[in-house]
């Protein structure tokens, strides 16, 4: 069996509430000032999103749209962030904050900390059906919460080498999913049994389903297990999100602090 | 004496510093969801001032520019303000705020007031060269600080009949400044008495401006000493700004209350 490690462990990270930190708001209503509304306009991100929500956005979008590098500069500078994990699709939002970093501290002094971006060295794993990408419209990806009976379902649904049409036929496991998937979810020896065997059409395409879906739920069940403990103790999630909240408004504070010492902001002190 | 009233008691009015205040930061930072770039920039105050200062924002304008009138509309809802004083060039600016309102109560119900514009019945005066308006730029305004020696200069240079070039000719009251500013700083007695005196040739523009000049420094005296009592005791206008500031503050979190509930972001409550 393979183990997985996904998850926040809150001893580790802090977890907090967004908009129960106002430093967050006040350093975006500062931020707005460093940056125009053509570079915003510019950035890919933000172009790539409000092409996909044309739809709702009709005929402009709203103002906090626009903003909304400006105000995720302001989530990561709160807390002197300095690594960012983020997906390829978001390192123009970083460089957006990068260089409303390099502004406010040409500015006001070097105050604040510039960050990196830092990419995940995981891969992301194709959809049951092949496509490169899994989503919840396109039903082709399992989910950490999914039930044994959705996970046996799902991986029944995934899709095999089209020119195999019968258990005698020779498969080509190169081109088919379950395949694919058993490289991510079984051992080593089974991968090669269930790829031989394949090959030589001597073991049923059901069979090797089975017997994928069997892993991908002992992979996932400790993930299951943690997550329907949380959802039987709400109460230990708020504790967590107090706790983080509390912690990181401390931060948020001191930051502010020094921000506003630098923009000469810091009355009566 | 003509006595006018100028000035903000801070026995009637709380006045605070605004970036005291992070609730109006954070209602800045909601209401940008309620309102659209093309809003915006369709605002005729936004679009004035953006023409006037097309010098200073080059390319294209900051992000915090546009949303100026977000920010005002925060400004006024944090204290619930209903009536809000304003020349008539803001009046689009409280409109933008009263359609921020409506649009926020909407979407979570009554919780915000919608402000009303109140517009001074006072006028405004000519400058001294006789321009509509006074400027800085223009050197033809009169200032509240300025001193008795300042107020004599300035005075002496407004603008008179320009067909009047010796004190025998006949002047025409009506084309001079100086005649307007003694309609507002001298009484009504003096007032005939200049012009009768003026369209009859009989009283130099000398006198009359020195008369003027020495009207004006007597009506502007409690107001400069006032002034000046405040330059020379700055711990008294720290106290104000403190305690207003405290104040503001108590009202500003009770509105946020309020807010935060309606948007269901009352968390742990």
């Amino acid at each position: 069996m393979i183990i997985y490690l996904v998850g926040i462990d809150p001893k580790k990270t802090t977890i907090y509430i967004q908009s129960m930190i106002p430093e967050t708001a006040e350093l975006t209503v500062f931020y707005s000032n460093l940056v125009t509304i053509a570079r915003l306009e510019r950035n890919p991100t933000v172009k790539t999103e409000i092409a996909q929500k044309r739809d709702l956005f009709g005929e402009s979008v709203t103002y906090g749209f626009l903003g909304y590098p400006v105000s995720q500069a302001a989530d990561i500078t709160t807390f002197e962030g300095e690594l960012v994990p983020v997906g390829e699709d978001q390192l123009p939002l970083i460089e957006q904050c990068r260089e409303i970093v390099r502004k406010f501290n040409s500015i006001y002094g070097e105050v604040l900390v510039e960050p990196e971006a830092v990419l995940s060295s995981g891969k992301r794993i194709k959809g049951l059906d092949g496509n490169e990408k899994m989503g919840k419209s396109l039903g082709n990806a399992i989910y950490l919460s999914d039930s044994e009976e959705e996970i046996t379902k799902k991986v029944m649904s995934a899709v095999t080498d089209p020119n195999r049409i019968k258990k005698d036929d020779l498969g080509n496991p190169d081109i088919c999913m379950v395949a694919y998937y058993h490289n991510l979810f079984s051992t080593k020896e089974e991968i090669k049994a269930v790829c031989e065997e394949c090959k030589l059409g001597k073991r049923g395409c059901v069979a090797c389903k089975k017997q994928l879906a069997q892993n991908i739920i002992e992979t996932l069940k400790p993930i299951r297990e943690k997550r329907a403990y949380y959802e039987a103790h709400p109460e230990e999630v708020d504790k967590i999100l107090i706790e983080g909240t509390k912690k990181a408004r401390q931060v948020a504070k001191e930051t502010m602090k020094k921000v506003k010492k630098a923009m000469m902001l810091d009355y009566f002190e």
